[in-house]
């Protein structure tokens, strides 16, 4: 019973994470996740579609969210399927709720946003390298061919 | 001419707002939009994916995803391709940014998220009324069915 | 007896259509559907995401499906967070199904792909349209600000 | 200086293939890709939005969108949040198709999705066992706090 008692006490005094491989440590259902911070950098494209204005042109509510995005001091683009903003997480999801808000002061009642959010923490990379990056690839594609011709 | 040029000035000095639609007068480039606030309530509908990890599955990192959420307090529903969550703008948009930060702890280097967030001002709708309502109009199929069999 | 009867008939040979809404017409459970055409245009706006690759970039991936998207002579432009196409319903789909495709055939197991579809009855707008129109709602702000200066 | 030369000219008439990794041959712009076949099998989630009816509610329209998912025969479902459709490739992106066209026939004159697609080729996996997946990796949980304590 003492051997029990003493194995016990060295199970518990051990450090957990020398008994577990690192990757469950960090991953397991011991953990305290409200202390959790949101990432310090995001950046998420989004397409706000306001629901049931019976008018079928969206141009004034993506005007208006334009304004918003502005004001926000954020960086961000405008494409003819979304609008691109980069910011810290919290900073980018106010703007974007901050833009549902307009929206549903302009008197629309429903509002729906499709978005898609990258974050990354091995290095940061600005929109505008990403597409750098391909354009980079595939404009070796024309000096292959070339040189094979 | 006269009368012409003692209406334009009549427009000019009439305050602007009284002489467009009420719509328009909200939906402007003269508003501070700082100290907007972001929606009460939401819906946001999530599927997150871990980038770069040598790994096909993502159930690891999904299961972290639900337990994250499970300590929000917050309401949600996992289904095959994605989770639903319902709350406020702000703490639903804070447990996915956490969602992002628990899996990068994980050693996940990049995350890619699709979202979908709808809010609406008419009333509150949980996710469970949404598909009752569907189902509702779907079960009247069967009985008109029967009643002009 | 016979009232009933000839009431049946008379319902029978009645145009179905005459005795009901004419939105509940379009909107039954008693159509054929399988008959029903894609939307001879649409636009859609994707990103995929290859999954499980061990690589942190996704460039080589995205650079390959520019490459079919050019093979495919549709219209498409690719932005940082994305690539928007236009065509008919079913030649969009199958280029990105391609693209799935050809990221596969390159030794990645799994292909996940988020997407903005629309489609529109009333007029034919394409991406450069959008785009343009909200840039001349937003260019009206600038001239409203110098006017009332 | 001539053994420089002639080291260049090797290079130009190795077969390039011989001196790239595999996974770059295979992902190149000398290829054709017009014959790529679509995926085999794909999973969709995906969120239809009628815009511009000037009804807030848009239960009848998914009402009828799963009317026409019924009528394919093909295995789907429906939660809060949007549809989950099985498939093939082509036959998951017609009935999407099919789906906006009953709902333009419905009077909508615009329809915006936003569509999740999984494709992979490791394994077949349902979109049950996906979700069975993750729960088994939480039930343990259970069992390690029941353990634990």
């Amino acid at each position: 019973m003492s051997l029990l008692r003493s194995h016990r006490t060295l199970v518990t005094h051990c450090p957990r994470n020398l008994l577990r491989p690192r990757y469950l440590n960090k991953m397991s259902s011991f953990r305290d996740y409200s202390s959790l911070e949101t990432p310090a950098s995001c950046y998420v494209d989004f397409c706000l579609v306001p629901v049931g204005t019976g008018n079928v042109s969206v141009a004034n509510e993506v005007a208006e969210v334009q304004r918003v995005l502005k004001a926000s001091g954020l960086k961000y683009t405008m494409h003819s399927a979304g609008t691109t903003v980069e910011g810290s997480w919290d900073e980018v999801m106010k703007v974007i709720g901050q833009a549902h808000a307009v929206v549903h002061q302009g008197g629309v009642k429903r509002v729906q946003t499709s978005m898609r959010v990258g974050t990354r923490t091995d290095k940061k990379q600005t929109a505008e390298d990403k597409v750098k990056r391909v354009e980079g690839i595939l404009s070796q594609d024309q000096q292959k061919k070339e040189e094979s011709s």
